[in-house]
Order: structure tokens, then C-alpha cells, then sequence
């Protein structure tokens, strides 16, 4: 029996790792994917290789919080492989609706940030015309796209430094709650006197 | 060998049930929530009974879509137990902050929202302690609070049949993007001459 060592060049193969240590090969991510998604979504397997490069660069033992600048798809990959989700609040996300996430330390606010940089695209064409919304999209070659992705690796990408505002790193803490008199259900007493419902806001339904 | 058969008597042993059918005990509950969402919440622990009994009320068959209307562990449930993630836009939060969550179908928008009702809480001192916010927390009582929340099972909560409104139904479909001159990033030309960040919106970093 031969014993292999894990060399650095076994690192292509693996698309993406997850705070346990866990790896996946590409095609084994694309079926979590499906599994936690619901759909082998570009925008997911994307969004993974560029969690994996902010938390290769996060030093070890950090613990982070995550922003996604958008909603879409890329909240999942973090939830993935990280221990950030939009339940726990170490996710958030901030309505930028540009494709970008940042890590950073929870106590010196500093962190990496990972977007996707148009420039670099031009030579992936299926990841372009994706990527910007072109209009007819190309649904029947969704296997080329997925195929450029992970040729691409890395390369898709920007890379910074950055420092999150406290501001913006700050947890809200909890207050008190309070019974709404008018639905009878219970509220942050900080939002006044009723709850924010029963003052008109997000009236999302009506009885049905 | 004795065959057993399945009786509804065994289905207070059930704690929760996950949209592909699979069933956990509260105490397996409690370890998936440690795995997903950090430690076992006793918000996502109640969340999931939420959950459960809201998509044991769907007809069945029917794809559903979830809204939460706090960012706060339910919206970790949902994800955990149905197809619906913050990533691919079937799950929402509407900023309520009201302990409760809506499932509804995707066409009909005819759903089942469930609450918390606070008159129930009064037999169960640990969870109306824990989930009013009342001060001193009581960290030490986690134990009884989760034992209470077991024996409380569908007790705790309020069901309400309700309609979607359309408007907030919607998905908002992606259009075409556009290369920020500012910043280099794509975003949605629909946002105007340069993406939210340039214009100055939710400015959550510093260069590092």
C-alpha cells in the first residue's frame, strides 16, 4: 500500500470547502446545491468559490460575520459553507444588488470582500451574458455555463481589504416586548404603542 | 417478528417534519439546529413546530412560497424544513418583527399563518420569560425552557387562514445590468447612472 500526501495540487479539483473543513468537488457542490437551493443555480456555485476564497484568507481561527450585497442566490452559498445564516444574524444582507461578499472578524471589523469583476468576464462568454441579464437568456446551455464556471476558478473575480463600519457590524440587541392592543400579538415595545403591522406597514396579507 | 403499524399515536413523538417527508424527534431537532444554525435556539426549536403545523395545512402538492416577519431564527426553520431559502427568493422577511409565519401557494396565494399568541404563554413561565425579553435573561434555565417548549408542542401558537396580496407575491424579475462607472462592479442599470453604493447608499466598508 502506497501512501499518497495531499500535495497543493489536488487543491484544483476541490471547488469549494466549508468551515468544518469539509470539501466538495464541483460536482458533488452542484448536487448540495440542488439539495439546499433547490436548483443547481449558477449564481450558487459562484457565490461558493468566492466564500472560499474570503475564508482562505480570513487568518485562522477568526470568527466572522458575513454581508452579501445582494439577495440572490449568494446568501445560500454563505449559509453552505459557513456558520452564518440570515436566522442567526451572522449573515446579513445589504440591498446593494451588487454580486459581492464580505467576511470579517467579529471583533477587529476587518475582513476580505470578493466580488465579480466585469472586466474578467470577456473571456467567458456563457458567464457574461448570465451574468449581465442579456436578453434572450440561454437557458438550453446552462451545462456550458456551468462548464466555464468552474474553468474559471478563481479567476473571476476582485479581491480587497476592508474594514466594516461599526455601524454596521453592530448587533441590535433585543428589547422588551409588548402585547399589540389592536392584533394582540406580541411586539418590540421600542416600536410604539402598536406594532408595526397594526401601524400600517408591510401589510403583506388579508384574512382569508 | 411483530409487525407494528404506523398509528397517529406515534405522531406526538414527532417533533417536525421536513418538506421531503423526513421526520425528527425533538431531541434530533435540536441537533440539526446546533448544526445549521450555531446553537439549538429555542426560536427556531418553537419555529419549526410553527413550520410544521403550517405545511401539514397546505394542500397537498401545493408550491408554496414562505414569508417570515421577523429576521430572527424563524426564517433558519423554514430553511431547514422547507424548499424555501433567503437565496432563492421563495423565502421573505417582512421587518415585523411579530413572531410569526406565513406559508402560501404560489399561484392561488391562499396560505396559513401561524403566531405565536401570547394569552397562551402564561402556562409556561420559561418560554413567556425567554420570549417577552424580560430581563435578567435566565441563561441558566435553557434546559427548562427547551422542556417546556417540547411539552407545550402546538399550543403556543395561533392559526389563521389568509391571502397574499399580490403586490408583495411578485416576484421581481432580474433585468439587465450594467457596469458601474464609479466602481468598476456590474449592478442594475434600472438603479440609475451608477450602482446604490456610488449613489451613496449603505456605505457598510472602508477600504481595509
Amino acid at each position: 500500500m502506497t501512501q499518497s500526501a495531499v500535495s497543493p495540487a489536488a487543491e484544483p479539483r476541490v471547488w469549494c470547502r466549508d468551515h468544518r473543513g469539509r470539501t466538495y468537488a464541483f460536482e458533488d457542490f452542484l448536487k448540495l446545491t440542488e439539495s439546499f437551493h433547490g436548483y443547481p443555480a449558477p449564481g450558487v456555485v459562484i457565490g461558493a468559490k468566492m466564500v472560499h476564497l474570503a475564508m482562505r484568507q480570513m487568518p485562522a481561527g477568526a470568527l466572522f460575520d458575513a454581508v452579501s450585497e445582494t439577495a440572490k442566490c449568494l446568501p445560500d452559498a454563505v449559509q453552505m459553507l459557513t456558520p452564518c445564516t440570515i436566522g442567526n444574524g451572522w449573515l446579513r444582507i445589504v440591498p446593494l444588488d451588487r454580486y459581492a461578499v464580505t467576511l470579517f472578524d467579529k471583533v477587529h471589523l476587518s475582513g476580505i470582500r470578493i466580488s465579480v469583476d466585469p472586466e474578467r468576464l470577456d473571456a467567458y462568454p456563457e458567464t457574461r451574458h448570465w451574468f449581465f441579464g442579456v436578453k434572450p437568456k440561454r437557458k438550453d446551455r446552462t451545462r456550458e455555463l456551468l462548464g466555464e464556471i468552474e474553468g474559471a476558478g478563481e479567476n473571476l473575480f476582485a479581491v480587497q481589504s476592508v474594514r466594516v463600519r461599526p455601524e454596521h457590524a453592530a448587533k441590535r440587541p433585543s428589547g422588551p416586548r409588548a402585547v399589540c392592543p389592536d392584533c394582540g400579538e406580541a411586539y418590540p415595545s421600542g416600536h410604539g404603542p402598536s406594532c408595526l403591522s397594526c401601524q400600517g406597514q408591510s401589510r403583506y396579507y388579508e384574512r382569508g
